[in-house]
């Protein structure tokens, strides 16, 4: 009998053990023993809920308790959960998480702390929600080099683009509709501005590149700037607008940025709509993989937790689990180094001057043309591939021009 | 150091050298220690191979060799490959393997084997070439129960049908194709007729529910009787045709079944084309999660069977490891008795009656109709959802009408 303890008993937690309830005979089976939720830590009181006696308000009942050997972290943020998490270890405990904030800032702290401990700290839920995505990058690809992941994974932001590529709507109204339908927070920040998806890739690369990839130092950009216009682009130009998480491996740094990019319909990724995430790897055996899955949800999310659960149970020596090696440099490529080609909006009132200017400052451009009196007083186009700092510095050229009465948008497109 | 020996040089034990070789440093790294190839046996000679000096022709050298504790079984089939692979059991070394035929013919017996002998018996290589999807199956799901799995697991019959859908080729202009660019066996019929594919969902069906599935137990048709003209019809139906492995828990039996499908293009499975492979699985926590990539291929398999030994550097107690329960009965529902839609073409000369006739025997039913001259002598419809017994028998009703010239061909379609 292996017993657990719940840290915080929100909509992961109380998921959880609703998994561990629901699913108990093939756990055990699969686990080799039975596992049962012994505590469950909340400073709330649940006096309705079917777990009411359970819940404990004062921590040491479960960190003094020998029986407990496994401590599920769902509170969190990275203050309670990370004082938790050390005393866990210190107490011997493996921990179980779904916090990909407190990943993202102290992995390489804990998880060499838990290796020290002879513990394990698991986090597949801290990434894609219930998509098996941990493991598998960290060990049914481990004869890879991993030079690339790609990917989609907020799903309230891929709700809120395929709203407004589907339904015309703007930015604002998409929101509001996720926000009606429960994928997005009242303060929804963290997903819109991109930092939910940065936290996410930083974690993904830590793994699949073997160091630590600070998120703070990750380029990240949300997906508020994004117009019903921009969509109508990205259609005449067979594509679609996502919120791409990317990182790759180049030479001993690594390029990651978080970005709204417009993406071909060819792309396996542009086909993934509403709160669905998916992941594309590609490694040196393997090419490529793709992960595709619901990225959010109590029991998707407590389903992860629990698989990492059993993990542990079968396999309690944690001697092959990775530490994240800390550089004592930047190892994130300065966003500026990195290419790309911009899509530029401009407004103009003389389309064949602006035209001029634009092929004089940049060069060879795909202009792209919608052919409604709408965008009669804009021009916009595609740039050739260069390195942002080159693009930004033609773009700040073409803000001067006569012609140009200021930038509408420039997003980011994939590709060659 | 941890030495393998790789029984049979082919394409894919040739690639697990080679990956082995190239990937050395990360994969010491994941698995915490060297990995190195000590001895290959193949009966074949191979004097210009750069691995020339580690091939035997002798297994004694392998099975003898104190020193090599993990068996790489890459010959295929269910000869030489099951003796070797027991004889590895006895003498203690653990299994890695690609091998579908032999695992999906003697999994409960191996399994057992490796278990009473306290050694693994891995074997990621051998559905969906690398695709992780044994372990995110076994381990990442294991939270869940199971209640479906659908998929497209051979890359050989996926290219052919995308050729027929995209050039418009007919089956043996196609099946050339894939021929000419390695796709396609010189005897393909493993592949064409869904043995193949059979061997697969088998596998994947016993991890899943726990139970042995045996594969003999499972009805298969292949794509040979495709034409070009079937692809015509699913088109106008907004679908498209893939050979599609299902299986389905369905109370105290399993449901399983290979066949061509007509399947929505707004299916996750209908945009998975050329030689690539998917598997969508169902859980009662995760919800629907895919798994894509390349089904096949030297080093994508090759990655799968070093991830494996990875796996067993790092866990070498087996004491997790599962093994299939073997039914006194066969677990496998009888195909009349599942449920299907039929697509329908007859042949006739009399449209009206022929319509009058097929709504009497089937009641409501979809036509589905094609304007051009030569579908002018046929008449093709989708019935309701039904029993297979209950439609084949209706089917051998409407060939005895005297407005049916002939059964043209029965394809089952996906969906309500």
């Amino acid at each position: 009998m292996i017993n657990i303890a719940v840290l915080g008993y929100g909509v992961v937690g109380s998921g959880v053990v609703e998994v561990v309830k629901k699913n108990e005979m093939s756990i055990s089976k699969k686990a080799g023993e039975k596992i049962a939720v012994k505590r469950i830590l909340d400073i709330r009181d649940f006096p309705d809920s079917p777990d009411a006696e359970l819940i404990t308000k004062n921590p040491d009942e479960i960190f003094n308790d020998d029986s407990i050997s496994i401590i599920v972290e769902t509170i969190g943020g990275i203050g309670a959960a990370y004082e938790f998490t050390k005393r866990a270890f210190q107490k011997g405990k493996h921990v179980v998480t779904s916090n990909k904030e407190l990943v993202a800032t102290y992995g390489p702290e804990l998880l060499k702390l838990a290796k020290d401990s002879g513990v394990n700290y698991l986090f597949e839920a801290s990434v894609g929600g219930g998509i098996p995505i941990i493991r598998p990058l960290s060990e049914c690809l481990a004869a890879n080099e991993i030079s690339s992941i790609i990917g989609i994974l907020n799903g309230t932001t891929n709700y809120i683009l395929t709203q407004m590529k589907k339904e015309g709507r703007d930015f604002a109204s998409a929101l509001k509709s996720a926000q009606q339908n429960g994928y997005a927070e009242a303060d929804p920040t963290a997903d819109i501005e991109g930092h939910d998806t940065c936290r996410k890739i930083a974690i993904l690369s830590s793994i699949a590149y073997n160091e630590f990839v600070d998120y703070k130092n990750i380029h990240t950009e949300g997906i508020t700037k994004i117009t019903k216009e921009d969509m109508q682009y990205a259609e005449v130009m067979g594509s679609v607008i996502k919120l791409i998480a990317v990182s790759r491996k180049v030479n001993d740094k690594i390029f990651a940025r978080v970005s709204p990019v417009i993406i071909s319909k060819s792309h396996p990724l542009a086909n993934v709509e509403d709160v669905f995430n998916a992941i594309l790897v590609s490694g040196n055996a393997i090419g490529d993989v793709m992960f595709y899955g619901r990225g959010a949800g109590k029991l998707p999310t407590a389903s992860a937790v629990v698989a990492d659960i059993i993990d542990i149970v079968k396999h309690s020596d944690n001697g092959g689990r990775n530490v994240w090696e800390k550089k004592d440099y930047n190892n994130v490529i300065d966003i500026g180094e990195s290419e790309t080609r911009f899509f530029v909006r401009a407004a103009t009132e003389n389309n064949k001057e602006a035209k001029n200017r634009i092929m004089s400052i940049f060069g060879n451009v795909e202009f792209i043309k919608l052919e409604r009196p709408e965008f009669e007083d804009e021009i916009a186009f595609v740039t050739m591939k260069s390195t942002e700092k080159d693009l930004s510095a033609k773009v700040d050229l073409l803000k001067e021009a006569d012609a140009i009465n200021g930038i509408k948008n420039i997003i980011r497109v994939e590709g060659e």
